[in-house]
């Protein structure tokens, strides 16, 4: 008799995004005349860059012809690809790296989730509160139990303590999703030490890098001594160059990080991470990873920060419309999120719904990631400038004390 | 202390595809005037069909375009694909599947491999002797260490019997991969009568189901009555359409499929993969699944039909040749590999280096795919019509007798 994995029976249903557009929709349906503004999302909206758009094209020829065709490519990606980022986005921040460390996907939310696999089911997880739900996720279906949650939060000044118990995998998302705020670099050396100190591996994901803006904020867990021995990192061209349609990312997997045996024993990951994509996955697309590719270059790069810089134009408008309407307000510095308590007479979705009714504007409800998200609440500068100004004049419009 | 999954420890590395290159290398070191032909590769050589062409170059125009510009996708595919998909492979063969049933993904490789993330380690597995290793490699990392092995020879004619031994989960490639034979309907009713009377669910791995031309060879397992209670099955657009670059296939779970939790209740498996999914993958490349779009039409079907026609002809090509220099040949009919016993005093080694050496062609040794395959030899119909014509002329000049 086939028996299915009851671990997957203990995850509880995300209704967050399902829930934000069925009362969006119901709204909508009372209110026909509401121009609706969402800045709940988390999804790139500009369109690609040039660069990018000619080379997939160009790509695209190749598989036209046949001297030029590609079929099969090297599962953990062609060496172009990885000898551009281990170039651009490690050597030259003085970062030692090379491209057989360097993985390339499809996305790093299947790296990120597809990583347990490596790993004992048995190892206590830490994860931040609040937090993208997957790590949560993942570390359930995959029947990993033992949770124990460090706040990430106003409270704490986005700056949690070290753990008192041990955890065995840390996953951290640097800058974080949804508090927009980030570890400096002396405090994420301190979890690197924590990590070393314990034995433990760190799961960095650092997927929204490309909006740091401040000094001292590391744009890579290895900036960090000794974080090669203990961390992975994942990173997207998802937000970075626009690509979560074209769908294209990477692990890092340095050769000097370890697991270990249940005799204690040493077994270095890279190689097993090797072995797991060479297996259970066949390479990302050849014109996404040509795509990803033509980013670096000192013109791929301008025009890739060109989007960034409308983003991060948005997030000013946010940061600065809602500090003048009178509200606490996080992130948006280094991250495309802002994310804001609401007054203390409102939960989150209470709030939500008062801004949908009375400002026309979709937030996202900082509940759906944690429960030190309750209060909260987060916009995302991902729309259009337009829209971005609209919503925030509607939203200041509206007393804080209301 | 972070532990490993030890599972992966147990792992043996496949060294088949590498040892082949390797050997070639050092022979075309030793050779260098050698005209080296390859007729060991599983992968496509043609370039794409021009409709494919043209849907991947308008996609890519619209991700230049604000207004028509796509970020994240449903993770389990755009709906313009689903329906085609259940419309032209199920709904026009008279299959009763609907797009609720299609998860489309970057390749079935994953999907293969992933699915057992829904299914507990307990299971026993069943596999056919020899095929593609994939099916033993995930379950051995997952910890699924009680393997049934059923021979898919020519001793038992490629139909085996059921096994007497109750199999939880059962691997089916068909056709098979190495051997390019396959299962009668009726035969294939019989393991569907099987998985149905022992509670056992069926993986069916169809990659290869277009280079199917006999009749009465089901193109879905779904031809089977009740098959849809007990099977999942794997299609994949690298073979089809010449996708191993682009990367798109799809998984089909119906809702009617389930396992038994341990209180032996059922548990449809359908919403689990889609949750799954959802966490775990964020859908294929717009690019890709527009180019797999096209292929959907009077005109894109008989674009792709083009190619399968091309290798079907060297199928023929290898085949013919074969037998008439004397070779029990198997497969090649409804699959793009042919399958052929060597001399009885060599291994599939030893014969793969009298071919290289005396015929300047790279085959697959048989014994790469299990124990079943010693004394075989795989040849590929992926390469270009000139080469097979040579390829073939070579090894017929070669005594079989020698």
């Amino acid at each position: 008799m086939i028996k299915v994995n009851e671990n997957f029976l203990n995850i509880k249903d995300n209704y967050l995004f399902t829930e934000i557009a069925s009362r969006t929709k119901k709204y909508k349906q009372e209110h026909p005349e509401a121009n609706i503004i969402k800045l709940g999302i988390g999804d790139v909206t500009l369109p690609l860059a040039n660069c990018v758009l000619q080379a997939m094209h160009n790509a695209i020829d190749d598989l036209s012809k046949k001297e030029t065709f590609k079929g099969y490519g090297p599962e953990i990606g062609y060496s172009f690809l990885r000898e551009k980022i281990a170039e651009w986005d490690y050597n030259k921040l003085g970062i030692d790296i090379d491209k057989h460390e360097i993985f390339v996907s499809d996305g790093i939310s299947a790296d990120i989730g597809n990583f347990g696999d490596l790993l004992d089911i048995n190892n206590t997880v830490g994860i931040a509160n609040p937090v993208y739900p997957e790590y949560l996720d993942v570390s359930i279906m995959s029947g990993r139990n033992k949770i124990i949650y460090f706040p990430f939060s106003a409270d704490n000044n986005f700056t949690p303590e070290l753990p008192s118990e041990k955890i065995d995998l840390i996953y951290l998302c640097m800058p974080n999703n949804p508090t927009g705020t980030t570890l400096s670099k002396k405090e994420l050396e301190k979890w690197v030490n924590y990590a070393k100190e314990n034995k433990s591996l760190i799961l960095f994901d650092a997927a929204y890098e490309r909006f740091i803006e401040e000094e001292n904020i590391p744009h890579s867990i290895y900036e960090i001594d000794g974080a090669k021995e203990v961390a992975i990192e994942f990173k997207s061209f998802s937000k970075t160059a626009g690509f979560t349609g074209v769908r294209c990312g990477y692990t890092v997997v340095p050769k000097e990080v370890v697991a270990y045996d249940s005799n204690g024993n040493k077994i270095t990951l890279n190689p097993l991470w090797n072995r797991r994509q060479c297996t259970k996955f066949n390479g990302a697309s050849y014109i996404s990873q040509k795509g990803a590719e033509a980013i670096y270059s000192e013109e791929g790069q301008k025009q890739i920060d060109e989007n960034i810089k409308y983003y991060k134009s948005n997030c000013k408008t946010i940061r600065e419309g809602l500090i003048k309407a009178g509200y606490d307000v996080f992130g948006g510095i280094n991250s495309p999120y802002i994310w804001f308590k609401v007054p203390e007479k409102y939960t989150s979705w209470e709030y939500f719904d008062l801004l949908l009714d009375k400002a026309h504007v979709v937030t996202t409800p900082g509940s759906g990631f944690g429960t030190e998200g309750e209060g909260y609440l987060r916009l995302s500068s991902f729309g259009s400038y337009e829209d971005t100004i609209t919503a925030i004049e509607r939203i200041k419009s509206i007393s804080i004390n209301n």
